[in-house]
C-alpha cells in the first residue's frame, strides 16, 4: 500500500495565499497525491512570522524558526517568502543539505540561480520552480525538457498582469497613467507600492529566467534591459491606436547572430506597439501568454493566469510531485543549462524597431530632414504618414529593424531639429514581419 | 569531458520526414546535444524498408532487420513506423530488455498504452510520446508532470490539420465537403485516403491518450465517441455562420461529476459550433490548440504546429534528450498514472449542447410543438429564433446543457413533425456558457 510507505516530508517556509492554498490542496486529497507520487506527502512544518495569523493550520505545524524547520528531518523544502533574504540562506542550507527545493521566487532565481543550482547539484538535490515565472502556465518544464532538442530563438510574452491590466485599461478609458495606476490600486490590481510591477522589475527577474532556461545561458536581472510603464502617456496609446496597434509590456528574449555567425542573447523588458491581430494584444487583465519560436518546433504560445492564489498552487504543487517522484524512484530533475554561454548584448547594440510621433512645423522639407538623419544613421525607414493640421503636421514614422542605439540617437538628433516642435510618442515596434 | 563519456546508442525504427530530420538534428549539433544530455547521443541504428532510398545516411547505419537492431546494443529505441503492427512488438521487446522508448505513434499508445507501460514498469525502463499528440506543441509533459498537481476537468482542443484545414476552407468558401476535400488531396492537406483523418480516427485516438493522462484513466480509442467531418454539409456552415460561429472538429475530454457527486470521465470527437470570437475559432491551417481546464490553475491554452517533419522531430527530440538525461543520472521518467480508474461515459450520457436549425412550415403553433418535444426530454431552451419567407420559416433552436441521448431523441421526434419539412443542420454547441 503506498499509505504505508514512508512519507515525503515537506516543510514549507512561508504561507500566505499560495502556501495555505497549497496545504489546503495537500490536506484535502491525501490519496491523489500519493497515488501521483508513490508515497503519501506531509506537510511537517510550516514557518511564518506570526503564527496567530493562521488559526486554519494545526499548531504543532508552526514555527517562527525557519532555519530549525530546514534542518529538521525533512526531504522537501518549498519557500514561498519571496525576495532575496533569508529565502536565499535558507534554500541554500536545504539544498547543501541534500534537501530539495521548490521555490516561486523570481527574484531570488533571477538574481542567484546559478548559486542555487551549484549547491542542488554538489548535494545532488532537485531544485524546480514553475511558478516563479507566468504562474500556473506551464512553461518553464516545456522551455527546460520538451524543447530542450531543439534550438530556441525567441521568447516573447507579458508576464506581469498589473502592468498589462493599467495598459489595457489605458487602451479602453484614454485616461492618463497616473490616473489608472491610482484607480488599479482601488481595486486591487496595483499594490500599495507598485514599484516592483510599473517599473519592470517583476518582468525583468522573469526575462531573466526565461532567457537563461531558453539560451542555455546565464542570464541574470542586471543584465536585462528595463523600461517600466510610468513613461507611457495617453499620447503613446493614441498613436498605437492610429496605428492599429496596442500598447503592451513585453518581456522579449532573442538569439541574435550577427553577420559573422556570432551568435549572442539579450532579454529585455519594455512598453511596446504591437498589432492589434497579434493573439498577444487579445490578452487582458491578470492573464498572461508567452510566445516561444524554435527552429523545428515554430511558433509556440502558452497562455494562462499568470498570478493568484490557486494558480500558483498549481503549479508549486505540480513540481512538489515531481520532486517527490524522483525521491521515491531515487530519480533526479534537470540541472542547470549552461552550456551555451553566449555573451549577452547591451540593450544599444539589440536590433529593434522604433515607432516615432512628431508634432512638425506644416512647410516642405521637413521631412526631407528627418529622413536624412535616419540615413545619418543607416537606419532605414519602413512607413511614414504625414498629416497637416493648420500651421502644424503630424509626422509619424516606423523604422525598419536597426541596433536600439542608433535609433536612440537619431530620435535625440531628430527632436533637436526647429522644424521639429514635440516629439509625442517614441515607443518600439514588435510583432510583426519588419 | 562531455565528449569522452560512453554514449547513449539511439536505435530509429522508420525514417521518413521526421525521422530524418531527427538525424540530420543528431549530427548537425552532436556538441549541443551533448551538452544537454551530459554523454554524446549517437545513432548507431536505422531500420527502413528500403535501405537504396536513402542515401543521405550512412550505409552502414542502415538495415531492414528492425528486430536485430532493437535486440543489439542500443539504449534508446526511437519509433517512427506507426500502425500497431510491427511496432507494438518491436516496442515491447525493446522494453522488456530495458530499453527506453520514444514514440510517435498514436494509434498505438491510444489502444496498448498501459501495456507498453507495464512492460517499461516492470524492467525500469522509460516510455516519453510527446509527438504522438498536436506535433511540436508541449502538452503531454505539462499535463503529466506540471499538472501532476492540480485536477484537470477539461481538455478540448484541435488536433488534426487535415480536417481543420477543410473545415476553415468551407468555412470561407462556400464550398461542399466532397468539392473541398478534393482540393486538398491535390494542395497535398489532405492524404490520398483520407480516412483516418476525415472520420476522426486520427483525433481519437489523440483524445484517448489526453484523457488518460488528464484524467489519470485507462481510456481507450474505442472508449472515445468519434464522428467525422464528411458529414458536414455546406448548410451546418451557413447555420453556424449565421449564429457568428465556426464549426471546428474538437476533440473533448471531460470530468462529468454527477447528482451524488460521483465522478466519471467522457472523451469525444465531433464537430462542434464554436464562437467566432473563442479562441480556438481563429485557429487555422496546421496549426493546433488545445485548450486545459484545472480546478486550480483555471483556463490554460497551449497553442503551435500539429505536424510536419520539423516540429514533430522536435517533439521526439525533446523526449529522446529526456531519454538520454534520465539514463546518465540513473533516472526514471513517469510512469503510467491510472489510479483513478473512473468508468468511461457513453456518448449518451454525456452532457452536451445542440443547435438545431429546422425549415417549418410558416403556421402558427409549429414552435410550440417543437418547444413541448424539448420539454418532454427535460431539455431546456437557451434561444429560438424564428424567420418567416413566404410558406416556409426557418427555425433555429440552441439548447441548454442536457445528456446527448436526450436531445438526440429529441432531434428524431423533430424531425418525424408534419409541420417539420426539413433539418438543415444538428451541431454541437462548444466554448461558451450554458
Amino acid at each position: 500500500m503506498i499509505e504505508d510507505r514512508e512519507p515525503i516530508r515537506v516543510a514549507l517556509l512561508g504561507c500566505g495565499t499560495v502556501g495555505t492554498e497549497v496545504v489546503r490542496l495537500l490536506r484535502d486529497r491525501p490519496e491523489e497525491f500519493a497515488a501521483r507520487v508513490g508515497a503519501p506527502v506531509r506537510v511537517t512544518g510550516v514557518a511564518v512570522r506570526r503564527p496567530h495569523k493562521h488559526p486554519e493550520l494545526p499548531e504543532e505545524l508552526l514555527t517562527t524558526d525557519s532555519a530549525s524547520l530546514v534542518d529538521g528531518d525533512v526531504d522537501l523544502v518549498v519557500e514561498l517568502i519571496g525576495g532575496i533574504e533569508p529565502a536565499r540562506s535558507l534554500l541554500l542550507r536545504a539544498l547543501r543539505a541534500g534537501k530539495s527545493v521548490v521555490t516561486a521566487n523570481k527574484a531570488l532565481l533571477a538574481e542567484y540561480g546559478s548559486e542555487l543550482y551549484a549547491a542542488a547539484d554538489a548535494s545532488g538535490a532537485d531544485i524546480y520552480f514553475e511558478a516563479s515565472v507566468a504562474g500556473a502556465i506551464p512553461l518553464l518544464r516545456p522551455l527546460r525538457e520538451s524543447l530542450a532538442g531543439d534550438r530556441i530563438n525567441r521568447v516573447m510574452g507579458i508576464v506581469n498582469g498589473t502592468t498589462n491590466y493599467i495598459l489595457s485599461a489605458m487602451d479602453s478609458t484614454g485616461a492618463s497613467y497616473s490616473e489608472t495606476l491610482e484607480e488599479a490600486g482601488q481595486l486591487g490590481y496595483a499594490e500599495a507600492d507598485p514599484t516592483a510591477d510599473v517599473d519592470g522589475f517583476d518582468a525583468a527577474a522573469k526575462a531573466a529566467i526565461l532567457a537563461s532556461l531558453a539560451f542555455h545561458t546565464r542570464v541574470t536581472a542586471t543584465d536585462v534591459h528595463r523600461e517600466g510603464i510610468s513613461g507611457t502617456s495617453a499620447g503613446d496609446i493614441t498613436a498605437a491606436q492610429a496605428l492599429d496597434r496596442r500598447v503592451k509590456l513585453l518581456a522579449i528574449c532573442d538569439r541574435v547572430t550577427d553577420e559573422e555567425g556570432n551568435e549572442s542573447v539579450s532579454a529585455r523588458v519594455h512598453p511596446a506597439m504591437i498589432p492589434r491581430d497579434h493573439p498577444l494584444a487579445g490578452v487582458g487583465g491578470a492573464f498572461n501568454a508567452v510566445f516561444v519560436e524554435a527552429e523545428s518546433a515554430g511558433q509556440l504560445m502558452f497562455y494562462g493566469q499568470g498570478a493568484g492564489g490557486a494558480p500558483t498552487a498549481s503549479a508549486v504543487l505540480g513540481d512538489m510531485v515531481a520532486v517527490a517522484r524522483n525521491l521515491v524512484v531515487s530519480g533526479k530533475g534537470p540541472r542547470e543549462s549552461a552550456h551555451a554561454q553566449l555573451p549577452v548584448r547591451s540593450m544599444g547594440q539589440t536590433p529593434t524597431r522604433y515607432h516615432i510621433s512628431l508634432d512638425v512645423a506644416d512647410k516642405p522639407g521637413v521631412l526631407s530632414q528627418v529622413a536624412s538623419m535616419f540615413n545619418e544613421h543607416d537606419v532605414s525607414i519602413s512607413v511614414v504618414r504625414q498629416q497637416g493640421r493648420g500651421a502644424e503636421a503630424s509626422l509619424v514614422v516606423v523604422t525598419h529593424t536597426a541596433l536600439d542605439a542608433a535609433l536612440k540617437s537619431t530620435v535625440e538628433e531628430i527632436a533637436r531639429l526647429d522644424a521639429v516642435r514635440e516629439v509625442v510618442s517614441v515607443m518600439r515596434v514588435e510583432g510583426e514581419l519588419s
